[in-house]
């Protein structure tokens, strides 16, 4: 056997803490598989006097997470998180030391993942991220090692749990987003800050990491249009339920001759398509590998387990000696994304008015949608009360999102509709 | 970049012109992948007089498929088939000679796997199977590779496209399984003669498998309880659709303190599931690991492209210097599997009887399956026409085979009772 694979591990929260358990409760089986021995060899986090488990109390403690990238490790785990700082400075740190690096940090890899790939292949190391997306699905090695054959032309997926929950909790219990998330936040299921979960964020870092694997871009959310959940109301998943959909929000990328779509955004999925069953707190990821055709992964979006297997799966490539480049290709041949025009994809659309009960407004919407050579493929429209507002309910044929814009931007300008229009794009699911 | 990966291919029908292709058109992103080129090398088959693409008629050929062991290549693809014969010569004289070998030929793993593994680690060299098992779905590479760090307890999956392919139909149709059959023979869907496939000896060879890389165990059938699909009638397909199942063939292994429980048969799995919305020749797998959850992965399960990307994924290993274990674990260390006794697994049964139509028949059986202690979840009891049969068709709570087994004998024995009675166990989906 060979010598054992020293690992350092900075930031021990859930995640940290999981990773130290498995490397420890686990040892013999993961010796056995990789050939040799994983051993945690010094660990590191902001506050010593937390007490801890066993397992952890024992190894040796650093009080500078920077000094793990001098120490005698082989691999340094950067749990500490947060897009620059701390943690991009020790990852630099230490690949320039020539130690591979471990991390599942999203937000960091979707603003530096090109840079850091470069730095590791430089210094000859691996930087590996299984962890950064979709929890323990092995999607990140999927789209790196397996797909390969006859390119992706397209991810998608339902990539962050707090919204996936939310958007779940809401159907079932016809809540509001503001009292689902409240609630969420008081049982722990949801952040106090949110934002970047609800905002569409966190699904932006996961979509861009998963974009640079499938098409070969350097991962980057600037091209991303990105919309998250709050607006979503649950009125609009009544309706996408009666039309025979549910909402996601989805981050979708896709890569055409025009340049790649990237975007993160609520969205309607057909029921009985996969994407539409993933309820709770679970993630998936459809891949379209071309000829092969779609591929479907399904599994545990966060929590101690799921991340803490994907991050020992990535130790275990290193233990074997598996460490090619970051994104599946070399640095330097990562290209800048180019964003599609946004005329370039068409899509169906999902539309919603609030418009007064009165004679000839239903004609006036048409009126309008028809100009912009919007049609309808199925319509409800439903009265409150007698008196109340109405709501006209649509999905409409293929069109591109710049004419739904467009006529929606007319029709919000008439004096019989209520509020702003709601558009929700169809996906395959 | 290094120097070229040198491959032989040993039969070129649909897989085989597939991979040969792939490395064809798809050389240069292969070749920026894998950081070095991918070449075929040389190639065979049974008929040189038949008529080839133009990919092909290129590569040099060779006459005898055992003559590629010892030609100047580093990987022999084998793609021959039969479970022992010129194939089982072919990858051990290569193996022996120092070449790594891929393949797809699961009824030569699943009875030579655990030899052949200690063969390749004895020359220092891989045998990869990714194309084997669910076709294009990286499910070999998932299982040996990420899904380590909580153990897998089980794996569950439909393995065969053949089989889903006539039971989806049976159900969207009406009818029966030898019409279906029949039909999907003359469409091409099905072999000429689908013993394999229909009888569940193709999904036992995949599931021992899958089960050997989930659990360290050497691959065999042996121990395995196979039943296929060709009972299964439209009765029994409407009758779990009403219960609000659906009739799949699934191979099931789970390890527990007693041994593995592993079978083939078709299974009721729940609607909403995502086991039960798996349609057509689509294949897919649920693996339980651990902690971190189940994972659920969908994808084509044969044909040309998703086969042959399973291949490529696997030379690409190769190429970059991936070659752990055949299975994950030294060879030596596979374990001759324990089968768990028949009683030590409980599952929920779906039973149908067909009965006559007179007063006591319903007390009659139920008072039998009470005396083997099987109660009744839910009950359907329908005659046909005035003095035809009546179907009593019931689920039962969770309880041993082997009481629903000794139940049913005794019942069968009845005058009452027209027919066999029917038992179709409840699985996870």
């Amino acid at each position: 056997m060979s010598r054992p694979l020293r690992i350092a591990v900075a930031g021990l929260g859930t995640v940290g803490g999981g990773v130290v358990r498995v490397l420890s409760e686990r040892a013999d089986d993961l010796a056995e598989r990789a050939g040799r021995e994983l051993v945690p060899a010094v660990v590191c986090a902001r506050d010593r006097r937390k007490r801890r488990a066993d397992w952890i109390a024992a190894i040796p403690w650093a009080d500078d997470p920077l000094a793990l990238a001098q120490s005698d490790v082989d691999v340094v785990v950067e749990l500490i998180g947060g897009e620059s700082g701390v943690a991009l400075d020790l990852i630099k740190a230490s690949l320039e030391a020539g130690k591979h690096v471990v991390t599942a940090n999203k937000a960091l890899l979707s603003r530096h993942g090109g840079e850091l790939a470069a730095v590791a292949e430089r210094h000859g190391v691996g930087l590996r991220f299984e962890a950064a997306v979709a929890g323990g699905i092995p999607i990140v090695k999927a789209l790196r090692e397996s797909l390969v054959a006859h390119g992706v032309g397209a991810v998608r997926g339902i990539l962050n749990g707090t919204c996936n929950y939310i958007l779940t909790q809401m159907e079932s219990t016809g809540r509001s987003f503001g009292d689902v998330l409240a609630d969420a936040q008081r049982m722990g299921f949801a952040e106090a800050d949110s934002t970047l979960d609800v905002g569409g964020g966190d699904t932006a870092h996961k979509l861009a990491i998963l974009a640079s694997l499938a098409f070969g871009t350097r991962p980057s959310v600037e091209l991303m249009s990105i919309t998250g959940i709050a607006q979503v109301t649950p009125d609009d998943i009544a309706f996408a339920r009666e039309f025979g959909y549910r909402i996601k929000l989805l981050g979708v990328a896709r890569m055409s001759a025009e340049g790649i779509d990237q975007r993160v955004q609520p969205a309607m999925v057909k029921l009985g398509t996969p994407l539409a069953d993933v309820d709770g707190a679970f993630n998936a990821v459809v891949a379209d590998a071309g000829e092969a055709g779609p591929f479907f992964f399904e599994g545990r979006g966060a929590g101690e387990a799921p991340t803490a297997a994907a991050v020992i799966a990535d130790l275990m490539d290193i233990a074997r000696g598996s460490v090619g480049p970051a994104f599946g290709r070399p640095a330097a041949n990562l290209i800048t994304a180019i964003a599609a025009p946004p005329g370039a994809r068409t899509s169906a659309f999902y539309l919603r008015f609030e418009a007064v009960d009165r004679p000839g407004v239903l004609a006036e919407i048409a009126g309008h949608l028809a100009q912009f050579e919007i049609s309808i493929e199925s319509m409800i429209q439903r009265g409150r009360a007698p008196g109340e507002s109405v709501a006209i309910v649509m999905i409409t044929h293929e069109c591109t999102s710049i004419a739904v814009e467009s006529a929606l931007n007319v029709i919000a300008g008439s004096d019989k509709v209520l509020s702003a229009p709601v558009m929700i794009p169809m996906e395959a699911g």
